[in-house]
C-alpha cells in the first residue's frame, strides 16, 4: 500500500527550521485597548521583530450576512477559531500563514495576505485564550478588563468614527452582544498570566487613567520588591491580594496623577531587567499623538519584559 | 523561561486525530483536461467522499496586478506555493483549511473558503508535483501529458468561452506562457506514479481521442495481464516500453474506436479489483452532457483503483 506518511514526516522533518517563536496574546472584549497596548509593543521593538495580528480577521461572516444570524461575532460559531488555532500553531512554529481579512471599515471579507512571523509575535482580538490548544501557543497571555462603562465609552467613540456606525447603533450592539460577552469573552480572564484593569481617578474628568495590573504566578515576574512599597496610600505599590476568584495575586498599582519622577523609576527598573542598552522608546505610553498615559507605559513594559523573556 | 513548546506539543498531540487523507495529485499544463478527470472521479464517490480542489487558487496576484508583472500564473513567485504546500500537509492529516479562492470568471482574488479533507482528496492543477514537500503529501500522482497542439485547441475552447478572453489573446497568452511551461510544468511529468496523454486518433475529426495511460513501477498497478495483450495491433494492449528519459514503463494504450466491449471488459476488470458491488458509475467516462469516451473511461478506472487502495 502506498502510504506516504513515513515520507511526509522525513521531508517535514528535513524542512522544519524548529525555531519557537514567543508568542503574547492580548485578549478582550470589544474596545478593551487592545489596540493601543499593541501599538505600543511593536513600535517599541519595531515591526520588523514583532508580527502583530488581531483575530478579528477569523469572523465567518461579512456585516451584511450577520444581519439575518443569531449570534454576534462574539460568539465562537462566528468565527473561523479551529483556521485561528491552527494559524497560531504555525506561527509560534516559524510558519507563514495565509491569513484571512476582515475589513472592519467597509464590513467586508477580503482577500487573504501573506503573513509571516518575525522575532516576536502579538495576537490580539476576542478569542486567543477561549481553548486549550489555542492557550498553548502563547509564552504569556494578558486578559485587559476596563469596567463596563469606560469600555462603552471607549467602542462609541470608536466605531462611530473610524467603522461607520451611529451612537445609537453601536449602543443597541453593545446590548445585544452582552450575553455573549459574558458567555464567551469574559470568562477567558481568568486563563491570563496578566489581568490589566485600567479605571478612571476619582479626582478628574476621568481621562486620566490608573492601571491595576494582576500579576499571577503562572510565570516569573520581573522582581520590583526593592523599589515598591505594598502602602496603598502610595501612588504607585504593589500588593498581594485575593483576586475575585479568591486565588492569591500580586497586584500592581499605578495612579494616573503619580509624579513622573516616581512613575519613570518603575518604568527604569522594568527597562533594566531587558538589558537593552538604548532608553525606552518613546511609543511605549503612547495614546495617539502628543498624549501620554505613564499607566499604560508601566503595562507595556511588563508585557514587553516578558516577551523578551521568552526568547532567552 | 516560560516556554510552552512542550505544552503545545502535548495539546496537539491530545486533539490529533492521527487521520491520514488519501491523496491524489493531477498535475498538468493550463487546459490539458485535469478538471474532467477530476469532474468523473468526483461524481464517482460523490463529493462527500471525495474533497477536490484546484490549485490554481493559490495564485498570489490578481489579474489586474498579473498585468504589470514579468511572469505568468506558471511562474512559482506568481504563487504561494509554501502556503500551498502547507495545506496540502493540513489535508492529508485531516485538517481543514481556510482555503484562498481565485476566481477565474472575474480574474479576482476573493474571500477564502473552508474546506475539509472528506475519506479522499483530488488535488489539480499547475503545481502539486512542483516540490519535494508538495510530492511527499500524495499517496498517488498523475501528470496529464496531451500533444501541446491538441492542448492549445483545449486552452482556446475554454478560455474564450467560459473565461472572458478572445482567441487572440488566448493565443498571444500560450506564447508568452511557453518559456515557463518549459521551465516550472513540464519538468514535473518525471515525478508522476502515472503519465497520461491523450491524443488524436488518426482515423477521423481528431474529436474521438487514444490515450496512452503509462504506469510507472513506482507503485502497485492492478494486475490486467490476464486480460491484455502486448500486440500492439490490438486496440487496448499493454506493452512494455522505455519512457521519453529511457527509463521502463507499462504502457497502457486505449484506441478511441475501440470496440465497447472491449473496452468494458477492461473497464469491468479495473473495477472489479475495487471490491465495490455496485455498477460503474456513470460520471466515469463521462465528457460533458451526453458524451462518453471510453479511453478516458480506463483512466479514471485506474486512478479510482488507486485511490482506493491508498484507503486499504
Amino acid at each position: 500500500m502506498p502510504h506516504r506518511v513515513a515520507l511526509l514526516e522525513r521531508v517535514r522533518g528535513e524542512q522544519n527550521r524548529g525555531r519557537h517563536v514567543p508568542m503574547l496574546a492580548i485578549a478582550g472584549d470589544s474596545a478593551s485597548g487592545k489596540t493601543t497596548l499593541t501599538r505600543g509593543l511593536v513600535g517599541a521593538l519595531g515591526s520588523d521583530k514583532i508580527t502583530s495580528m488581531c483575530t478579528d480577521d477569523y469572523h465567518r461572516y461579512d456585516r451584511t450576512e450577520r444581519k439575518s444570524l443569531p449570534f454576534t461575532p462574539l460568539n465562537p460559531e462566528c468565527n473561523y477559531l479551529t483556521i485561528m488555532e491552527q494559524h497560531l500553531q504555525l506561527l509560534t512554529l516559524g510558519q507563514p500563514i495565509l491569513k484571512p481579512v476582515y475589513n472592519h471599515a467597509q464590513g467586508t471579507l477580503d482577500r487573504p495576505v501573506l503573513l509571516e512571523p518575525q522575532e516576536f509575535v502579538i495576537i490580539e482580538g476576542l478569542f486567543p485564550l477561549y481553548s486549550k490548544l489555542s492557550r498553548a501557543c502563547f509564552d504569556v497571555t494578558v486578559f485587559l478588563d476596563p469596567p463596563e462603562p469606560l469600555r462603552h465609552k471607549w467602542k462609541v467613540n470608536r466605531d462611530t468614527s473610524q467603522r461607520g456606525y451611529t451612537e445609537e447603533q453601536v449602543l443597541a450592539d453593545l446590548v445585544r452582544r452582552e450575553p455573549e460577552s459574558a458567555a464567551f469573552i469574559r470568562p477567558q480572564r481568568k486563563h491570563a498570566d496578566i489581568v490589566i484593569r485600567f479605571k478612571p481617578t476619582s479626582d478628574d474628568n476621568g481621562d486620566n487613567l490608573n492601571v491595576e495590573i494582576l500579576l499571577r504566578p503562572t510565570i516569573t515576574h520581573p522582581d520590583l520588591s526593592d523599589i515598591l512599597s505594598s502602602d496603598t496610600r502610595e501612588a504607585i505599590h504593589l500588593k498581594l491580594i485575593r483576586d475575585e476568584d479568591g486565588k492569591p495575586v500580586d497586584a500592581l498599582h499605578v495612579h494616573g496623577g503619580a509624579p513622573q519622577g516616581m512613575t519613570r523609576e518603575i518604568e527604569e527598573a522594568i527597562w533594566s531587567h531587558m538589558n537593552i542598552p538604548t532608553p525606552i522608546p518613546e511609543s511605549i505610553g503612547s495614546v495617539g499623538p502628543a498624549n501620554r498615559s505613564e499607566p499604560l507605559a508601566v503595562a507595556q513594559l511588563v508585557l514587553l519584559y516578558h516577551l523578551l523573556a521568552a526568547n532567552s
